[in-house]
């Protein structure tokens, strides 16, 4: 399947983009910037952090998505009359003209954007983005990238998460009618394959982003036929070509073979359900996979569907394998495999032992974690609802902070230790052990060198005096690359293949105790002992003295 | 605030909109297209029924939305070249060619659409939508419609919910940087909106959906200003005019004055915190409010704000109010009110006492509910990641069933007797006490005469034999109404203020014990007894008589 790129698709794209743009965002930026603007704040030069606190689902690791749509919303970033007019509108009539004047002017060429590459693995505090340049611009910025990067972010770690506990087995996400708006079933599609997923429901994402696509049918096609005199057509030719043979009869005959291996006699096993098997098989001999528990799957969809199957088998097809919607889905799992790899002796079919058995009935990371548990014969599954919406925990809290001004450090302080932002234009750094795991993410002063392969480094909590270790990398990378710069996108951006790529190997460098599930390992991430003392040095600088009286 | 009208805004929204397409469904729609085609069901005429089985958030209520949505994507239903080029790709090469000159045809024009109308209250079970038509074209439909009254129900009685809570209290949604992707968080705007908030801090949404926009500053803007030398303008003429006033200086003299009364010390109060206010005070003299929490709220914030709005107040102009976003929201506001009301007093400016105090940091409704029995003084909520991403239950289970082929019910079994569906083409009635409220939903075959004002009509409820109730109505609603017929939209839409308006009165028609948060009552919803006859009937029809061995 190979990408389409014409006229059509690519109006598309950028209509699905359109609502990307200036005015989604909060009503207070352009307050600030007004009030920024009046106060003669327009050669102002800031740097912010983007950057999250806590990683999501209890887990100690988040993947860093979105990037790209960031890029493309800052290299378009500019004002239409309308937007001007509408704010005209809204903000009061004492506004002077020349604000407006100004707006119409503003793009994001003296921006620069350092960021983290997609896909990557981050953790808390360290900056993923790091937008620097005239404060007015940057500030303009903060509510749209949030938007950008947070549900992107969110989404393919749930992804990766699942990706985890299934382990090798197919994971195809479902959720496009569950999403949160078409446009968050659009990114789940997309982020969830960035994160590890094997392809999507969703056709429109398939032809946006050239993500596999997958379907069968739904209970609606099975109910829709009632009886085997519906069939209007059931004539197929054999793989290798030749006359049509009578695939009903074929069918039916191999119904009556099997009932005995399947215990079941005639008025348990339903009519419509064959009905609907055999039209649907006769429309994808190549491809036929049938839904098997709208009646009975034991009594009722197996033996149909084996009755099927082993017709195809006589033209020289391969059927692909049922799914499963409702019920113990393990069980049942187990008992299709059985049925399936009886018949294989049975009947000298040895491809019916590896049957694809698919299951889709809400499914969550426990569910499949507690099916590893439990014993199962399930190659793949389809997720939707629990995927989509993360509904463990629907948001990530990323934050966009000030951490700079004409160069000159700020802070944010608060009672909760965990929200003092660490200020100034920072560095981050990974430093990896010799066995090829990483150990802790270290953030410097941008003026500060870099730390050295083999050179001891000694890396200090943020906040916590007595918490420090020294550390020598077998390996240095720096997190933070330059994307944006000057008006133009100044690295070549990954395809969505290869932010999936980068994402499994990221998975990789961490120990297998932060990653695990239940009680994970917090990663460490610290400060240089320089960026230590400046940001408690500031800290004092600004917290009031109080008086007890 | 009028709405915009020009051809930028209109081609935008079609840009929001262009992702509502055909191809934003699921890949399974189109195979069983596909398998309906080829075993000749063109002509097959189907009903479906699109409903849900429970009410999100532990109620026992709904609001019905996204219609406006549904219709202005049937009315523009039709597959492009590309779109069939890429569904050539996607699907085996054995797929006839006539098939896909057949999808190119397809448009919605034979299709009706019986809907109820836009922010109507609703209940388990009943018929959101009833689509009637062409069963391959009805089937296609199913995803888009799902996905588009799925979040938008699930957001409306979301803020109603909220709404409720709130009392009188102004609600804000202050969402978009959490929501799922951009569009979710215009989606929750708008819904946000018609459940009952008074506006959004989204500008675009407030300019495509003619919304309230809400905004002031954010904690950058505070810290961006570290000293009172760093002010650059600080002159503002009294509002009837006249000669620039140094409106820093008249701050300070007031800051002065109410050391006193705040009871603070020159060192607690910080100076960079009143340069911001003073500026924004000059941006905005006439809607000057101000984010208190930067630093102490009470030891700084409301200090500077006071000398500010003080100041503002000697010129001639109204300050609006204070934010808090974060700390003890209760405690807080009820200081913030004492201090003004002592000002108010202390210094005669009556109006002191009405200022807004705004609250805004991670409220939910259990929030609200919680301040509401501690007792508070706040005015006003902005409320973000917890409404817009509908945390408490991130998805509402639509589902969209066949009921009818053919003329010919249909029924879909399950072991769980909640999913068993209410088979064959159904009306649907409100039935409402003398008192106004509404008693009971009543749904009847099609074929039956609607219930009359005045006369006895049985209800039964539609899987418990022995539940049953005679009721005398003093009004009959008729839920579902023509809203898609012959190719056109069949009704005037409302528009977002009117569908508003039809959610406040709906709620106002339920007893209070239905909508409580704490063990809500069910509405009932019941079948008409032919309804219920014919329902049993065709469940023994096709549920398999099993034996035991």
């Amino acid at each position: 399947m190979s990408a389409i790129v014409n006229s059509d698709v690519i109006e598309r794209k950028m209509g699905q983009n359109s609502i990307i743009q200036p005015l989604l965002t909060d009503l207070y930026q352009i307050t600030m910037a007004y009030a920024y603007w009046k106060s003669g704040k327009i050669e102002c030069q800031a740097v912010f952090d983007l950057f999250f606190r806590k990683s999501p689902f209890c887990g100690e690791f988040t993947i860093f998505a979105g990037l790209e749509e960031c890029l493309k919303f800052i290299e378009k970033f500019s004002y239409s009359e309308s937007d001007i007019e509408y704010i005209r509108q809204i903000l009061p009539k004492t506004i002077e003209d020349e604000f407006f004047q100004y707006l119409g002017t503003l793009t994001a060429k003296d921006i620069s954007v350092y960021a983290i590459n997609e896909g990557t693995v981050v953790f808390p505090r360290v900056p993923l983005l790091r937008i620097e340049g005239p404060l007015i611009v940057a500030q303009l910025l903060e509510t749209t990238l949030l938007t950008l990067v947070n549900y992107a972010s969110l989404m393919a770690t749930n992804a990766a998460r699942y990706r985890m506990a299934a382990g090798n087995l197919k994971l195809f996400e479902f959720g496009l009618r569950r999403a949160q708006g078409p446009d968050g079933g659009l990114s789940a599609s997309k982020y969830a394959y960035i994160g590890g997923f094997d392809g999507t429901s969703n056709v429109l994402a398939g032809k946006l982003f050239n993500i596999p696509v997958k379907g069968t049918h739904a209970h609606a096609y099975i109910t829709s036929f009632n009886s085997i005199g519906e069939l209007n057509h059931h004539f197929i030719s054999a793989k290798g070509g030749g006359e049509p043979q009578n695939f009903l009869k074929m069918s039916l005959t191999w119904r009556e073979k099997i009932y005995d291996i399947f215990n079941v006699v005639l008025s348990e096993v339903n009519d419509g359900e064959l009905a609907a098997f055999i039209s649907f098989a006769v429309a994808f001999p190549d491809g036929f996979m049938a839904l098997i528990d709208t009646y009975d799957v034991k009594k009722s969809g197996l033996v149909n569907f084996c009755a099927v199957a082993l017709a195809l088998n006589d033209l020289g097809y391969r059927a692909l394998g049922v799914r499963l919607d409702s019920g113990d889905l393990a069980y049942l799992s187990l008992v299709a495999r059985d049925y399936f790899k009886k018949i294989a002796v049975k009947y000298d079919v040895p491809h019916f032992a590896e049957l694809m058995v698919m299951a889709s009935n809400d499914i969550n990371e426990e569910t499949i974690l507690s099916l590893n548990d439990q014993g199962h014969s399930i190659d793949s599954f389809g997720i939707g609802t629990h995927l989509v919406t993360c509904q463990k925990q629907p948001a990530l809290g990323c934050v966009y902070k000030m951490v700079e001004i004409n160069q000159h450090p700020r802070i944010k302080l608060s009672h909760d230790v965990e929200k003092v932002t660490i200020p100034g234009k920072k560095n981050a750094y990974r430093l990896y052990s010799e066995t090829g795991f990483a150990l802790i993410d270290l953030l410097q002063r941008s003026v500060e060198e870099p730390p050295k392969i083999n050179e001891k480094v000694l890396c200090r909590h943020p906040f916590q005096e007595s918490k420090r270790a020294f550390v020598i990398p077998s390996r240095v990378e720096s997190l933070l690359n330059l994307y944006w710069h000057n008006g133009v996108i100044t690295q070549p951006l990954p395809n969505l293949q290869q932010i999936r790529e980068n994402v499994m190997n990221c998975l990789k460098i961490l120990r297998p105790d932060i990653k695990r599930t239940l009680n994970p390992t917090p990663y460490k991430v610290s400060v240089s002992d320089t960026l230590y003392q400046f940001l408690h040095r500031l800290w004092l600088e600004n917290a009031p003295i109080g008086e007890l009286s």
